[in-house]
């Protein structure tokens, strides 16, 4: 792979939530924001479309980047932060929904191009159950996997990554896991479009995110990458290693291997510190583990030579003396 | 028991969350909202302190609520949502958060004299942790307690009803579940500090409600219950009922038993349908859940034999005779 | 559908587990356990190869069955029942286990087409990882699907119906959900090759069984249905019906609607109470889901409207109305 | 704190389970058994009651544990390894097994009193449910803290530890956490009776371990700590150490800094790697976790001083420079 990390300004936010529906933090300093990431290895940044707080001007918006040693990385087209998209933007019933959500994904597809991004997000956010008895399963997927055709079409050459997550912010999401995403991608059968694997919605869904890497890879569906940790039951975007050590450890060491040549997205939301501390705290612990599963990369031959005879044993006190003091 | 329900308003909330921050409502007629509540068998109404829409004047607030043929049921303490609080109202180690806690409890406590109800709601929301090594577990603890103590001594004869919740918004909470918060009780050690049961918490901390109900009534500890549901991941509070049958009619079924003289509050949150319907759906259906329960209760002699005698097949024959068309 | 019952010995099983290793019953009775499934409306018997106490003759088997008003509908390969298989009988490296696995699986195959079944029941139950970095993930899912080819290729025309469960015997299972066995039965791209869904293993995956039936029938891809009820934290394979009533009827409802034609099993383990009598109320609990469904499909016209225009509140007091007294 | 590890035979165990009911490895070699243990740090031994393969007399138990340099630490009652235990041996209503286990568990205490333990463990494994309407909440809890009362007077001064888990054996199981087991601890009353400290365990219940020891050292009811590791999500006893790292290193830290004077029991199942292995990997990362936690508390004032400022981050950055490589 080629190590490239990006973010978004989700790291930045107020972090409003129900419980604090006025945020644990004033809006930002968009400057102060930006100079934060600026002092790290981030070098990639992800619009939303619409981009809200950056020039909807692509050449504005690259030259507003560029400033701060930014390139556009990847879009992420909103359809979720509004009330109206609660029946979901890709599988709702509602005939004008559906055409608002068209219209939206290929503007961004085109803000996408104009800016030269790797590829474009699509979380189907709301594309979920609350209750038994409440949502036509079947309806909805027809349209769900029609709705991507088109927009999968319209992209062309632009790749386009689905999100995964099994809950929150519906009670069940229909793309809830790692491999219902590769049975939908293989439903929408179109080359540009590929998973957004984002390792806390793989725990979430109780996997192994090293091995979801593994098998999207298998298929040359890893699009995207998205980095913070979780315990496992709820999506809180914690900053990344601060939980699942050896899991992340793990997903990284098998990442490496690939050929992915996309962006690592520092995903992450800090509540109750500072925003720029943890910020920072997140991109160190990304580039210690980066760096910790690159020297295991090195010995992988005895590694995989150790799983492969099912010595697991081995493996413990082999990566213990290269890891720890 | 008494079998009187109650409600507050933020069952007619805007359902602002992380992911929809202007929420899925606009803010809500407050005299529609009372009306659907005075449209239902709801005779209770939970004030928070402060009261935000209704009046702070006891007699004007229960004057305002005598007009929907409401009385003034519980307090609850609203110590949790405003950022200020992310250490936690009753842990944090900030003295000037300790006292402005204090003080907010006292004013709120005394409101709740004033207006004659049957016992103040209090939730340690933000005491808990979120990353290993960021909270000082012993030093939290003992100023929780401590804390306590001082408001049970001042409330005298109003009874507190402590509310524990595995996790959100923290990851997790110091007062996770029904045992952790009968130690806490114990701890505090003052008679007029007991629980408050909110089923979808306890269902969230992979109880069996039912159990938890009669193992703190033997205590006669249980001052509240709140009623709603979930898939037991999570707390979205969702119409009481339409996920868990078996333990929440069995939850009924014990509760009938006690002697329980409190308010069962409706607690819901219903963010896809209009909030009027999705109230009243939910009052009748825990209507429905109490009166197929109270069909138990007339058989409870054959029910907890055949329980002695370890013979669930024939409560199962039974029950679904007495339930099922 | 269909409505066609099976079931197999493991639910007159002596149950032994980790705790009780001698398990909670003698074995069992082979007389009475049939007689006990000749009592109920079960019409098929799912053989294991090897059939273990049924007679390995086809012909013999058939007529030992129709004593009891059976016909053979299902095979269960056992390649997980022995220690050998410890590191996966589809995905282990080891080349002796492989060809053994290979072999095991063609004869059993044989068995089934001499006995005209159904379908084939494959569950690649140690097919997973326990620890990080203990299995090269890569390799284990090439061998797997390979092996899964050949074995489709020699069914020819007998259907192979591969079963996903999250976790259990392996701490994380390759395949692992609904979603995953549906991209691996992609990858494997031969027709007879479908899915077994396992309504526990369903609500294990924090799936709903309903959205998974949907969308596996929806490929024309649900070749088994295994009836047990969980908490959904693990898969104890209890009472069908005992503890999600909600989803279980949603299911139901659905899957009548399909045009599954294969058998729906009786999966459960009863380790407290007598098996035969568990055995019976399981089945009439089965009975009674699918006759409350059989009326809701009767309204089928007015449940999905309401679903389509989001009004869950309205298919809440139908249901209510029609399935309870 | 004293740090003394001791382990018992079941790390040794065949492991026969639910679906490999013959285990997955042959009886071990007693004798190579316990030079496996000898060659590592453990120093202690908990036998069970009845002791099954070590001699049932104390003094030559003694010298057949001296041969390996190991002293009696613990003795564990196992009144849930058979069938008969299946309705809970402390809160069943059949009373001859309230009489059997009574008989057990004084005899497990004379044998724990004439080996010189430091305490008895008792787990109550089968007292729980598994079906609502099965179990009658009130009168088991009655006869369990009954039971409980008296087993504690007849031990006098030698200490009794109660260990709390969610589910497994049972469903859910009336002493699920480490709160509940603390209310329990307070009805019961008695100065002798503490609380057993499963690490896995408080995972599988949501806790945070670190927490838990916390405040039950706070309450000094901490008598035995057991060692073993998870995914949060069930309780395979896997090696200590190699999921959770963070949490696992955070509660030695915090153990580390109490009085605890007992023994961390190495409690693990390996079921497929060689159990010799398994055991001694599991007792070097025991150490090299306890290695890095002492250098952690070398910098407590640090780290507390960070806690109480909620300044999280800090606490990342110094822990990462002290732990890695």
């Amino acid at each position: 792979m080629k190590f490239n990390l990006d973010c978004h300004l989700f790291c930045f936010g107020t972090f409003s939530e129900r419980y604090v529906p006025t945020g644990y933090f004033d809006k930002v300093d968009v400057i102060k924001a930006f100079e934060t990431i600026a002092s790290t290895s981030v070098r990639g940044f992800m619009n939303t479309w619409k981009p809200g707080i950056l020039p909807e001007d692509p050449e504005k918006n690259k030259r507003f980047l560029l400033e701060y040693g930014l390139v556009p990385s990847l879009v992420l087209i909103d359809n979720f932060g509004d009330r109206k998209y609660k029946h979901g933007a890709f599988s709702t019933s509602q005939k004008s929904m559906q055409k608002e959500n068209m219209k939206l994904c290929k503007e961004g597809i085109d803000f996408a191009k104009a800016l030269g991004v790797h590829s474009v997000l699509l979380w189907p956010a709301h594309d979920g159950m609350d209750y038994p008895f409440s949502v036509d399963y079947n309806a909805s997927w027809k349209r769900m996997v029609e709705n991507f055709i088109e927009i999968a079409e319209y992209a062309g050459d632009m790749k386009l990554a689905i999100e995964p997550k099994p809950q929150d912010p519906r009670q069940k999401m229909l793309v809830n896991s790692t491999g219902k995403a590769m049975m939908l991608i293989n439903d929408i059968g179109r080359g540009n479009v590929g998973l957004a694997l984002d390792v806390g919605h793989s725990f979430a869904a109780a996997e192994n995110p090293a091995e979801s890497c593994v098998v999207v890879d298998r298929h040359k569906k890893l699009f995207q990458v998205h980095l913070n940790d979780n315990y496992k039951n709820a999506d809180p975007d914690m900053i990344f290693g601060t939980v699942n050590f050896w899991e992340n450890l793990e997903f990284m060491y098998y990442l490496i291997q690939t050929d992915f040549d996309g962006w690592c997205s520092v995903d992450i939301i800090a509540n109750r510190e500072n925003r720029e501390d943890s910020f920072r705290t997140c991109v160190r612990l990304i580039e210690k583990y980066y760096e910790m599963a690159s020297k295991l990369v090195e010995k992988k031959d005895i590694l995989q030579s150790n799983m492969e005879d099912y010595r697991f044993s081995k493996n413990v006190d082999l990566i213990s003396n290269i890891i720890f003091r």
